[in-house]
């Protein structure tokens, strides 16, 4: 494994692993990606991005590099391919863009940020930023809003990440950088029709009883019940609700990058549960982060 | 929403919903499946359906219901097609056996199974048997061994399936079937060349640190402290470790569905992490749970 002192340092702008053990691996093979340091050559296929983009589906992670590639004006030729040899996750780069799927719940973005974090760690990547990008239920807000996360709490509404090592219980904080939310709170205030918000963003282990709902299997609390609880997150400046900002807000926050979070809320769940809005209707809906990532990008890269 | 009082009673085969609140919907759009009660008439789509056969990837789990057509003498006409419209997850029916992703973690399982059980509630299915079957990391055992769960047990040893509901944590227990798990290891005793344990199985949040592993991007463990983990759960009868079980025997329980799990062992924690074994052998060992499993199924039909 390539490691050096200067690459493990923060203030150089690398991505910062906090794993001692690495250092004496021969070799490392990212199992769920189907990509290894002795297999390829991962310096030369990753070493120039600067911005990651994350985002639940393969599917929609591959429109998403075709558009930015498209955005970018790249060359026809290079037009993204999935290099992840698995069927577990989608990874598409278009120049410095890497899009990579992590499914849904934070155990499976766990498993995608920690070798994705190692595979710009031995690409040598430096400054990079990176995104999730997704769809939310939102409180209190009209459905289409996108959502600006200022920090990701849990399902008790605290900024923290909580994970079970070696039988222990450990919290790692869950801020995101402030400095992103203002960037593209400003880049979103350019965009005609766009209805951004910045709020806290809450963080679920479930979809149905672990965000409230009363249409899952099971439910045993009453709509008054529900409403309390939506409530209070809303006093607690929860804005939306999805499964895996909290997980990519600490682990990137603990390798020192740049972290920022965008969604669009397709429901109101202050008014119900069930998503009836018309397919295309979603569709539009779920194109506005993209776009809004795709300016972000276009204004750092100096593109009009 | 079709639904009756017997609907709901247990002791005649059917699914057991624990929701009031279903009663007073009209109809049941079940998301990220992409099917509901008002545009699909699930009980003639599903209503046969005996055996429900889930697994992580949408395309391991299209080929098993492929092998299922072929292995039941299902007519070629039939071959299995994909019946949820969405990159979520994978359905697909073979004769009454129906095999469905769920991706990695538990959040993503209990997206699924949330949904997968009120299907098989709006179609009026009875006497349903459900496996998940999959991968794990082993407990002192040969890579390749078939392990059939006893209870599922959590990353503190404790069958128990803990959730947060309207922030406050609740818990369902996560013992299996015990009849399934003395027939499964019946049918197995007929293989050969399969080995076949019986033991517990911990259900972690993550692949890497949550499971003690020392090559993730964050470790702040010794290896002593990762093995002194390791062999308290040996000691505490877990044989293997994954990342879905302990919601799929909770959330099965609850619905009064009898249920197990099989999953194959790709390494033997107890002496390393990476997974390194050669490609064409892991797909073998892959292959060892769904024979089982068809060979169950088989059984059970009166085949030979």
């Amino acid at each position: 494994m390539d490691s050096d002192r200067q690459h493990c340092d923060t203030s150089n702008g690398y991505v910062h692993l906090q794993n001692p053990h690495l250092k004496s691996m021969t070799s490392d093979f990212l199992y769920h990606f189907n990509l290894g340091t002795a297999t390829h050559d991962l310096p030369a296929m990753f070493g120039d991005v600067k911005f990651v983009v994350v985002g639940g589906s393969a599917t929609r992670m591959g429109k998403f590099a075709r558009y930015i590639h498209q955005e970018l004006g790249l060359p026809e030729s290079e037009e993204p391919q999935d290099l992840a040899d698995t069927d577990r996750y989608g990874m598409f780069k278009a120049g410095p863009v890497l899009s990579v799927s992590h499914g849904m719940g934070m155990p499976s973005m766990s498993i995608m940020l920690n070798e994705l974090l190692k595979l710009l760690y031995h690409a040598r990547c430096s400054n990079v930023v990176m995104f999730r990008m997704g769809t939310s239920g939102g409180l209190g807000l009209e459905p289409g809003t996108v959502v600006i996360s200022k920090a990701a709490v849990d399902a008790c509404f605290r900024p923290k990440y909580t994970q079970i090592v070696l039988g222990q219980e450990i919290s790692r904080p869950t801020e995101l950088d402030q400095g992103l939310v203002d960037e593209l709170l400003h880049v979103a205030a350019q965009e005609e029709g766009l209805t951004t918000v910045a709020g806290n963003t809450m963080c679920a282990n479930g979809f149905y009883e672990e965000q409230g709902r009363l249409d899952g299997a099971f439910c045993d609390y009453t709509e008054q019940d529900k409403l309390q609880y939506l409530q209070k997150g809303r006093d607690a400046g929860v804005r939306n609700i999805e499964m895996e900002s909290l997980c990519f807000a600490a682990l990137c926050k603990n390798a020192g990058v740049k972290a920022g979070v965008v969604c669009v809320t397709l429901v109101d769940r202050l008014r119900g549960d069930q998503v009836t809005t018309p397919h295309d209707t979603l569709k539009e809906w779920e194109l506005r982060p993209q776009k809004l990532l795709a300016k972000f990008i276009r204004s750092r890269l100096g593109m009009k």
